[in-house]
């Protein structure tokens, strides 16, 4: 192994639900040279399944398999791996099919590399879809991955991004009902979720980032006439906290003229106040690129920007562009949290990072 | 005049807020070939406002002027015109302020433009920027021209529409605070709107448009995982009456997938319940050359998609291009209205279109 090799951050990949597209892009990605060249991939699944799914055991001649108990055991990872997680019975899957042990199954693989995170084993997780279906009817009452990583990881605050070239969005609500958002807004939720969004900005660019915070309303109420001063009582307060904080925060800003191409570029982020505030515009921008990112965690968490896919499962042609950018968002996250020691983020267990941050040679 | 000439739609201008950029761009408008080549325009406003605004007295020698009195008394119009409201004295404006002197002499200008239209001696009304404030100030109760328009008109049902070749969209509402939206979804509310929007469509196009209605919830509520179910209640009941009047109608449609480059040419127009989820993506998409519509009126009206910008007024530099589309986009409406005698709204008062008809060459 050499020098340069460990300097790469290593990535826990999970699966996702075994009936859905998960096994056959993670596959791919632990093959793809371009993944490889960025980070060390390990991927938390079931080898039968992937081998079932993709109809490639010989796979197994070029990436290294570890049993969970062998992968709990083990040192430093070295290599592309994957850790067989002995979750379900590949042979009792329906593709595209709901299922309580596909759902139980996808938990288990997240629960793995939770642990392997939090114990410093891996430097961040990407993860392949789940389907919320299969997961509530496994008995699991978590809605989706946000919640899991939340809990698991005893996060105080958290917050989704999506974050892409073009344009980068954070949501300070996200699925719940559209009446329900102006209930969930508070001044301490959209100060958390500005000090997220410029804290995951920071790293990634490497400076101060400009975040814009939306309006609620129509025009951002104009000045009341629209709604019930949410801007007034809720956004401004929560900007000129920011501000105090010494945040480079501009808001409340109107929601229709924010995204357009004239006035998007004065920010790095947008912090938006619900789930189509910020989803529409960005889908728009960044329909097949985007990444997820669940801010405010101990640990990195990237996301694929996609669903199971269900209609295409197991047929081989899954387009697997979201998940390698996915990787990409995370092996970059991954090697600026080592090398930015300055950032609070980095008072997680394992000394690891320090030894490895003289090898770094471009942080960037 | 030529034959050819009157086959022109006549087109009514209502010169705005005279503080604010109308009386400049409405100039150019009424002395530009491109305007003039796709219709006869009419200014409603005031002669010494615009000469003030523009300092060009000497546009009298090229524009053909005639008081209210005048105009009243007159016949058909055969060529460019302004028509002299009286509506305020010049000398008294502070270009870029709020007065009421202001908003009420743009309310003056709608007004006679709106009986112009309902007597059928123009076809349609472009209306530049007023100031809300100032319409206020001036005890005028309408908060806008829409309210204007609906009331002056008698129109049983109205709404806006936002037209570009990029995207258009139309809202079941628009000025209102985002709380309020949900008591506002009625199926007769949505209903309205895909009609409205159905019929002008098929106006534009001379074919039956494709119209896709966007649910409330993200993800369009996911079976009523999210929200009261709005799009199972009011949405799709509404789409389901729509159809078995044989219109093409599509959804409830997910919000942020609708817009998507994938997605949104399966769309001539997108039906949107609230201002953000339309006014987003399409400002997005259109942000200089967009068309706002007012649906539903017994006559045509469009309208800039801008306000007074009284930071830059009389100052010479404004962009008519948005004035210009407007034109363009009542122009088309009025041709096809004319040739078309098929829909109902032709039964306005005024036999003049029936003789015009046959000078149509092409009304596309």
């Amino acid at each position: 192994m050499s020098t340069n090799l460990s300097a790469k951050p290593i990535l826990g990949l999970t699966m996702g639900d075994p009936a859905g597209i998960g096994p056959e892009i993670c596959l791919r990605a632990l093959l793809e040279p371009a993944v490889r060249k960025q980070c060390v991939p390990v991927l938390f699944g079931d080898v039968p399944v992937v081998e079932r799914a993709t109809k490639r055991s010989f796979f197994l001649n070029k990436i290294k398999v570890v049993s969970l108990a062998e992968w709990e055991k083990s040192g430093m990872v070295k290599q592309p791996l994957m850790v067989d997680c002995g979750a379900m019975d590949a042979k009792k899957i329906h593709p595209g099919k709901i299922s309580a042990a596909c759902g139980r199954a996808g938990y288990v693989y997240i629960e793995c590399a939770i642990q392997a995170a939090l114990a410093g084993k891996i430097d961040g997780v990407v993860t392949a879809p789940i389907h919320k279906e299969s997961l509530n009817l496994s008995g699991v009452t978590f809605p989706g991955h946000t919640e899991i990583f939340t809990a698991l990881t005893k996060a105080r605050r958290s917050c989704m991004m999506l974050y892409s070239d073009k344009l980068t969005v954070s949501m300070v609500t996200t699925h719940i009902g559209y009446h329900e958002v102006p209930g969930k807004l508070s001044i301490e939720r959209v100060l958390n979720v500005i000090e997220l969004t410029a804290q995951t900005m920071r790293r990634m660019l490497q400076r101060e980032p400009r975040i814009g915070v939306c309006g609620l309303n129509p025009h951002a109420g104009e000045h009341g006439l629209f709604g019930n001063r949410e801007e007034e009582k809720i956004v401004a307060p929560a900007v000129k906290l920011a501000r105090k904080k010494k945040l480079n925060v501009t808001g409340p800003l109107v929601p229709d003229a924010v995204f357009t191409t004239g006035q998007r570029g004065k920010y790095d982020a947008i912090v938006t106040l619900y789930h189509d505030q910020g989803h529409i515009p960005f889908k728009m921008l960044a329909f097949d690129t985007g990444v997820n990112i669940t801010l405010g965690l101990p640990i990195i968490r990237t996301s694929v920007d996609h669903g199971t896919a269900f209609d295409i499962a197991w047929q081989g042609h899954a387009d697997a562009t979201s998940l390698f950018s996915a990787i990409k968002v995370a092996a970059k996250l991954a090697r600026n949290k080592i090398y930015d020691l300055r950032d609070t983020i980095d008072a997680r267990p394992g000394g690891r990072r320090v030894n490895r941050k003289s090898n770094i040679i471009n942080p960037k």
